[in-house]
């Protein structure tokens, strides 16, 4: 779908999904501590498909179970228990990367 | 005023508060990473007073300039153009601190 | 304000006032529990005016302070610790209510 | 999934969904009360699956249609159109419910 | 459902729908103009169903394609990377509505 | 403060602020349709700062009272009462710039 967005001749679009990629990338933060910012502002804005993406993103850089489940930690305080179905779904989405 | 509610006898709240200190104490991430969290969930869900507690964490357990602006480009990128009058308020508070 | 809204020729935002009152009269449920659940609502969408209205509410309904706190506390589970600054402000304008 | 949760030696999300169930528990309000306030808070944040927890809840309890409604209805014009279609799936919810 | 909902005495519930139906109708700004700020509303809001529903007015109403992206575009940069899912989604339905 | 945080070499940072700009550049849409796009995704984000930006640009761009309350409108019925507060900000802000 990202193709089929990048043929239309909208600059803006085009650059801000540029730039979305540029932001993960290593800087004085390092992309495993980038991804589990990511996993965290997706968390409490409750997007699945970005939380998917991240978790993804946080098992290729090696973090963790335990410092996967404190980045949830975090979201659940902070965002409260609308986060929960959001917090089931990445678990889930977790063990299915862990069994590989 | 967080005295204040702790005089009530609400159990809810009270734990939830104790819980909220709870959440970002060292675990198998650090204080710093916890607190770096904690300001990007602030930063997405907009609210002032969160930003300004984490930013003072940040401060405290030595977040260098250029990984505060690193948590701030993600927000930004996640949460959109609505973040940045709180980006404002964020850096006008780190140059605060920073001046000492 | 209200008053200079009104002078507009609008009437879907005429109309959207008008049933916004409608909404809190004596119906199925009692006046009082319709503002405490106004008050829930706009705990967790952190609307400060909201949430000051609907206290001033509570406070002439004779909600009672253990009430008014077991509102808060579900507020605050359901939408985690960015609701706090919120929960301050609401219980230091209720204890100005208090005082008369 | 709950059960899978617990199994990590995460205790501030452990901690966290027993709040969560003590928060509901009966207490200056009853617990009718707070599950409509539960409900009218998951509504505003537009999270269905709370939402649908809440209207299982609310029917236990004896909530009654019209009462129901009400509830809605403060949502709906708290929260605007966005809260339609998670209104329509609480309804076809409730109506499945009522038929038992 | 709407019928079914229409089937309840709650006169907010049907007054609210009634109201939202006349808040695009022709005035001032053109019937067009209102379907594209019920969009731009409906995607940093992140309501699928009201996206759905914006968007087909939008084909209906003579929207051309560039428009629609920079209504797309300023969605994005306002509510950042979150509305991504949203945006995908709504392109694919826009590209079935004009294959006919 | 757009000059501070422009010193800083945070090329995310740098990028989307000029992103943000070409946005509402003449397009297939007007600079007026799109600052009125702005507004009203604005309103329903309930971001004074970017209300406060976009009720000055759609006067510049000779919006008329009755288009700009049509906005409004449009913004109140799918965001709720919770956009009133901003709503009244709103109102308040273009009556001093009629004023001039």
């Amino acid at each position: 779908m990202n193709e089929r967005i990048f043929q239309e001749n909208n600059r803006v679009i085009k650059r801000f999904f540029n730039l979305d990629s540029q932001t993960y990338e290593e800087g004085a933060l390092s992309v495993q501590t980038k991804e589990m910012l990511g996993l965290a502002a997706s968390m409490v804005l409750r997007c699945d498909d970005c939380i998917r993406y991240h978790v993804g993103k946080c098992h290729e850089e090696g973090v963790s179970q335990d410092e996967l489940m404190e980045v949830m930690s975090i979201s659940l305080i902070v965002g409260g228990s609308i986060v929960i179905p959001h917090l089931r779904r990445a678990v889930e989405y977790w063990d299915l990367l862990q069994e590989g």
